[in-house]
């Protein structure tokens, strides 16, 4: 049995989160997505609640999939949820740097240990930040967002 | 049941490798570590099954691997060997770039998934290059390499 | 005919885009330099008018290339103008991370390509950032940026 | 008019290739396609006429493309061409690091001026040597290149 | 007499700050530690006076070392303190990036070089903004940081 | 008093090379510039007496400045010149990842540090590679290379 935590942000979930989720449960037992909260940041676009309907509509066609929330730190969530390991995506050259110097200072304070999933060429160029901007201004996302969260995006900002 | 294939040259294996197979032994069911072996390439220090012959000795302590070589694709040997996945270590942005490639062809052509394991930063600055190099030098690499490595290395450069 | 539109901030210009503009003046029929308004952002050094009186003081030599402002995203700016391309300067891998990002997430939203000049050499380690710090400590920045806007920068923090 | 160069090995023509040709055909007046011959190498896969065929035939559906060969600088192919810029694909962030001190190296010694054409993400993973090591093990690869470059990839490795 | 400046916020100092002031201390005649003051970010964990507190007992071991504070530019600093060159630690490829483009704005407007020292590899992967995270959740950061900062840190935060 | 060893194959000095060498005699007591002789590699340019040569011609301007050659490790030169430390030039992200693993390997086998000089930005895209290329063609290089490599350039391929 390997379990992992997948977490982030997902404000929203987009094709590339929703691909590492997807690529995590054909290959491991259990995966756990955690939507981490940090309370100083208050300028989310989705409430936490929100974020996590959309990721369990998203990913309700797959097994061994929940999803929670989480505040503080990622090794935290994965102690509280028993996984043997955090998985990240790899898209970037900035993703690389910052995600190995985490993976590191995980490990060194404790002990678990980060797999990372590179993302399908397809999809390596998705931001959250990005796509918040774009639909922000009205245009059409459905192609870089599951369904659960273009239908919420256009209640947001229109069609 | 999730099975890795560990592809590489192997020549010679060195403590950054070292760890990516206990830390992929400790997470999966079972790591094949596969020496790929290029005809076109007849420049190797260690002939293939001597290479085998010293990453046995330095797993014997870990269950669930097992070493073979193969001539051609990784991806051949991950299906050869019936495995779920592809694992490689990452340390620096070379390596990343040079992996995210080749992790998008593979999956492309032959659908095998790769997963990366980041390098402890201890770890992170080892690569076989230098290792030949340096104890060409009679240089002592005992602190870089597992013992029965640094054992042949002797034999062959000394002191 | 080929129109291109080259986005960004000018919160001052610098010599590094102005050699992007006179770059883009040299190849392209016509240039329209799109000063980018962020009405979330107001720390802004020089209000959006004296941003684009600067670049156009600046670009009096040139022919073909005009001034505008836009608060939204650069895709829809380039629609506007009804330009064929969104030009964009490169200097340092962060900024290729970030800008190849967005010219993959500008193409799959809106079909508007993007076009990269590398900076010169010796303009490639020009950043707005550092010119305000710079200039706000009184240093002479003369060397960096065209007249136009040493002479404001004098204005604001003295010699 | 803007007329531009790409040069490149081309050994074989990729999707990668054929979208860079696609976008600059799409852009510039014209546009004309420079296999790069290296004396000092000969261990290419294809002869050089049997490239420019597999371009020819290829790009036969665009107007504005020539395909030429050249021996020596791209530089000295832009100059003998007449084109006002070389057009270069960008993929990852190796490519950026060289392709930056190539152009800067070369509006040093020529005053040729170098464009840069972001690859489509789907395309970002493709480098002709891999290409090449998968299709000398026969596998498929008709999802990575143009039909005339696997008809002759099938005659040389077989299906 | 070579002098050097090392500038930083040390909010707090962490074991890779250490390691290059010890490395500075080792190859130069003087090494000013410059704690640097940014007045308009408000947030740090300690005051100014607390960041000298922990370098100077941290740093009580080594010769020619001094600790001062300063507002402003590390170039102003640099002149004040009369140093032949500024010293700045490298971890990343997105430190590199950013410490090359400063290096050469700092060059250009002042004159003051700048060298770099890199990390070793088991302190590559420190980051006081992850300390301060880590430390903040109560986790024992004493491998992390130098005994005078885990005991302020144990002050604040417990347990 | 702090003597450093700058090793390289300087096959030929460029400028680039030459800058690293004034920054570092300007801040160091004695520069050790050691060319570096790889006896399996025998396509240099230029003979290892013949590079001496033109670094002699081309530092006579600066004091404390002496060239040697050496076959094998560049930090058994450094330990054999008595040096404090190894000094390399930076300039690409490239020359980063390459260089960060060099500096770590060296000074895990041997305790020599090693000290990186930024280039001056108008430097950045020097690279020995391109220079004889570019001047085998016949091309004027005289900006990017000391007076006595033009000449002996010249000598060799005109006109």
């Amino acid at each position: 049995m390997v379990r992992v935590l997948y977490p982030g942000s997902f404000d929203p979930l987009h094709n590339g989160h929703l691909e590492v989720i997807e690529a995590a449960a054909d290959l491991f037992d259990a995966v756990v997505v955690a939507v981490m909260v940090n309370p100083q940041k208050d300028s989310a676009l989705f409430p936490v609640a929100e974020r996590i309907a959309m990721i369990e509509e998203s990913v309700a066609h797959l097994s061994g999939v929940s999803v929670v929330s989480h505040t503080g730190l990622a090794v935290d969530a994965a102690q509280a949820a028993g996984v043997d390991a955090i998985v990240k995506g790899l898209r970037t050259v900035s993703d690389f740097d910052t995600e190995m110097t985490m993976a590191q200072t995980n490990f060194a304070v404790s002990g678990v240990p980060t797999i990372f999933l590179p993302s399908a060429s397809s999809m390596a160029f998705l931001a959250s930040r990005y796509i918040r901007e774009i639909a922000r201004e009205g245009r059409d996302v459905s192609a870089l967002v599951p369904a659960p969260v273009v239908r919420r995006l256009k209640e947001q900002f229109g069609p």
